[in-house]
């Protein structure tokens, strides 16, 4: 299709550039540029790719700050990061290029909840660091007679970025369907004024992205799709974790604390977050919700089985190569709008809300400690690996707090049950239920002891439980305390990890 | 003023019994008490002493979880917990003995956020842990007609506690004030429903707690007053603390990130409490509002000047030595309900109004580390002192998250600033400010490695700045990555106190 037929505000065909041209007019080489995009959808996938090509090409210096809302495709992060343009690196990623210059020092990374970081820019806290938003970098699917955008599936921080920016480009992708019309739901929290969502799927603001035209200096062509993320089929081991956090939640019904429609659930991706998705379809749970950040495609069969009812999301993750999804999802499409619900992070990840509907979150870890605090980001306390995501908005605020993770990794050589992380992203009080392919340990309402009783006998290895025995025993013997710890021996899995290469 | 005048509510006049006689009745030898009161405020004060007693002289074994909503007085945590009668303490506790026991692992501890516990317990979530309540002892200070109760000057979570328990004991006090009733507002909040508070002093429930006259099995006289807490004079370095704090917040006003009015704010008790309360009235900030859990009687100094307008809390603590906010309290309270709204913990302490109302939260740390990770609780990692509080409700949610310590303690034989902390409260994600008597440190939009030379550099004792910077250049150096640690010297200075004494 005709990128011209694709903007309907006729004043903006002025704007088509080229991006070569774009590059050179429009990015600064010092200074702050906010892009679309999460979960590596979305992400702007031309103008970056042509902005590397003019740093190596003219060997200038670039010192920028790029802004995403989660992580973005490598067309922006891996580029980017290759020919040094990258200063500072906010709020999530998980690209090796970019992930290795911050564990040098080189780039610096503020690691902070998805939901927060909207929240501080809104209000002006990182002006002092980076300065105003210099230029959005926004991908969209068409352009209204107004003038406002229609994002493709991730809305991510798109609204809040777009306002707050002095320029704004739009990577117009006519690979993307364009009728994405209607399932946005576009609303900016204010101090003092309740959020009126009180069901999952209820739509309080406007379906497109408001966005003074005059802001918008260029509008470039793009086809790119997203490269195939591939994480792999989900290990025996997954579907363990996963049988077992249904059963507990079966528990929970059985024991008559809670409805077989629970209550919304924060799910994740990944072979595990994919798992829960298709398992829900067979499960005894009814008339589900789904409420999160990032969801992903398998929820379409969820929805067709009337297993699940209603979802709402940042984005909405259906990979080009997920043919069967996406041509259902096309369809079906104004089906789809009535039942599935894209938010800015804003609202999705809004403590207000989280409480309000009394989510169950569940969230998963690199490892946790014999007491329950979590570390989901940080390799042997200094390494960081993603980031944190907005699961600790999540955790803290919802009705329940789940973690997920299995119990080992590398081949049993690491143990993800640890006496103490060496970092901590949620702390123990946020911490209801852990589930690992041996079981759950229910922490609600047990003392610390209690606690490293349960943790070590419900969720840990076989091959490293008498290890966790012995420290706690040791701890409580030599030491005492509320919560018993030997500091000279609180981190001696982690170097013998270091020592040896195992923490056996 | 004869007890009888106190008990509107006719039909109840048959329950009024001497305490060794509900004692004997009533209590059971094992179950879960809840009782009223926080900040050693309103906590009944005449059936646990006699239940001690009974202990005592009759050596019989009772084997209780004792529920409050915050810290006990002695009368209560004291006594008990001297005939180990205390099995389980939850949710936060700051007597000597309690702490004691709870460090020797012989007394059960949940130490989780103010506003979770009742939330958990609404749930039924600490049902297979503890069983249901059975009885809850309320002080109150008359019972309505309808047999609806007027409680003290603290709500804490005095309405659900009455209507979970299968038992409740009034406590009725006569010697405290009796016409209460209309400062509190009784409301709790339910999934998917708006709590539909916009303004600090709004009222949305109702000015008594409900109560199904049948389950009040006993009503106990009582003239027992609170005992003087007494926690020092402010130092002067904790007056430089509150001026830094104060010369942050003006900078923010300076800057047109915020008005003079703030946001409401979330203060404390204890010394830096205190001179915050009193050094507003004197500041250069107007129309300030205030949000908190636990309020002192130097607000009533602050409402009279105008400067602050209007004050939610879940207790407002005059302790009785304090004559002259007592008398004056009593003099206009027609006046002061209007400004001041006492509310349940499941609302002050709620993340939906917490966001809503964009709060600026000052809690205080016991050590902080380079990175930003706070410790409010625990020594050397394992020793618990008081509990978590609500802190991390507050630190999590709202606006601006601010942690105020002095840089050292104990002589300057410890520095409260440390590499690494042994444990953690509050994850550097949800710390904006750190405030020492050196300066504040603003971490907004930080890095790890930028933040740990803000706080060292900025926050810490000169007579541990070296220290530190060492620590922290030979973590960069040898280690490196995201959040540079070696973990064996991450406890370097806690090591150093346990084997001299100091950490120098």
């Amino acid at each position: 299709m005709d990128i011209y037929e694709r903007i309907k505000c006729k004043d903006l065909l002025d704007v088509v550039l080229p991006p070569t041209e774009v590059v050179k007019k429009h990015i600064p080489r010092k200074g702050t540029i906010a892009c679309s995009g999460m979960a590596q959808m979305s992400t702007p996938k031309v103008v970056p790719i042509f902005l590397a090509k003019y740093v190596e090409e003219t060997g200038e210096e670039f010192k920028l700050n790029i802004y995403t809302s989660g992580s973005a495709a490598p067309e922006l992060d891996g580029v980017l990061a290759r020919v040094n343009a990258i200063n500072r690196r906010y709020v999530y990623q998980n690209n090796p290029i970019v992930r290795e210059k911050i564990n040098r020092g080189i780039t610096h990374y503020y690691d902070i909840w998805l939901g927060e970081f909207p929240r501080q820019l809104k209000y002006g806290f990182l002006n002092d660091v980076c300065g105003p938003i210099d230029v959005a970098i926004i991908e969209a699917v068409s352009i209204r007679e107004d003038g406002f955008i229609i994002p493709s599936l991730s809305l991510d921080n798109i609204p809040l970025y777009m306002q707050l920016a002095k320029k704004v480009i739009i990577e117009l992708n006519t690979a993307k369907p364009e009728n994405l019309e209607g399932i946005h739901d576009v609303y900016s929290p204010q101090p003092g004024t309740p959020i009126p969502i009180v069901r999952v799927n209820q739509r309080i603001g406007v379906p497109y992205v408001p966005c003074d035209p005059k802001k918008i200096v260029a509008i470039v062509p793009s086809e790119a799709l997203e490269k195939e993320i591939f994480y792999g089929k989900p290990t025996v081991i997954e579907e363990k974790i996963v049988d077992n956090l249904f059963n507990f939640l079966l528990d929970e019904v059985k024991k008559g604390k809670i409805s077989k429609s629970l209550y919304p659930l924060q799910t994740g991706i990944g072979p595990i977050g994919d798992t829960v998705a298709a398992k829900l379809i067979d499960s005894d749970f009814t008339d589900l919700e789904i409420w999160t950040e990032v969801a992903q495609a398998g929820y379409l069969d969820a929805l067709d089985s009337d297993k699940v009812k209603s979802l709402s999301t940042s984005v909405f993750m259906i990979p080009p190569e997920d043919k069967k999804h996406g041509e259902r999802f096309l369809e079906n499409l104004a089906e789809y709008k009535k039942s599935i619900v894209l938010r800015p992070l804003e609202i999705t990840n809004n403590s207000e809300l989280i409480t309000r509907l009394n989510l169950i979150a569940m969230n998963q870890a690199i490892e946790i400690d014999i007491y329950g605090n979590v570390n989901m980001t940080h390799v042997l306390g200094s390494s960081v690996v993603n980031g944190v995501g907005g699961s600790g908005e999540f955790a803290r605020s919802s009705y329940l707090s789940i973690f997920l993770l299995s119990s080992t990794a590398r081949d049993n050589k690491i143990s993800r049950i640890v006496p103490m992380t060496p970092h901590v992203d949620v702390t123990d009080h946020d911490v209801d239920v852990i589930v690992t392919e041996h079981g759950w340990a229910d922490l609600r309402g047990l003392s610390p002891r209690e606690r490293a009783k349960e943790i070590i006998e419900k969720c840990s290895s076989p091959e490293y439980k008498d290890e966790l025995w012995k420290y706690f025993n040791e701890a409580c013997r030599k030491v005492g305390g509320h919560i018993p710890h030997i500091l000279s021996k609180a981190f001696s899995f982690h170097e013998r990890l270091i020592e040896t290469g195992s923490m056996k």
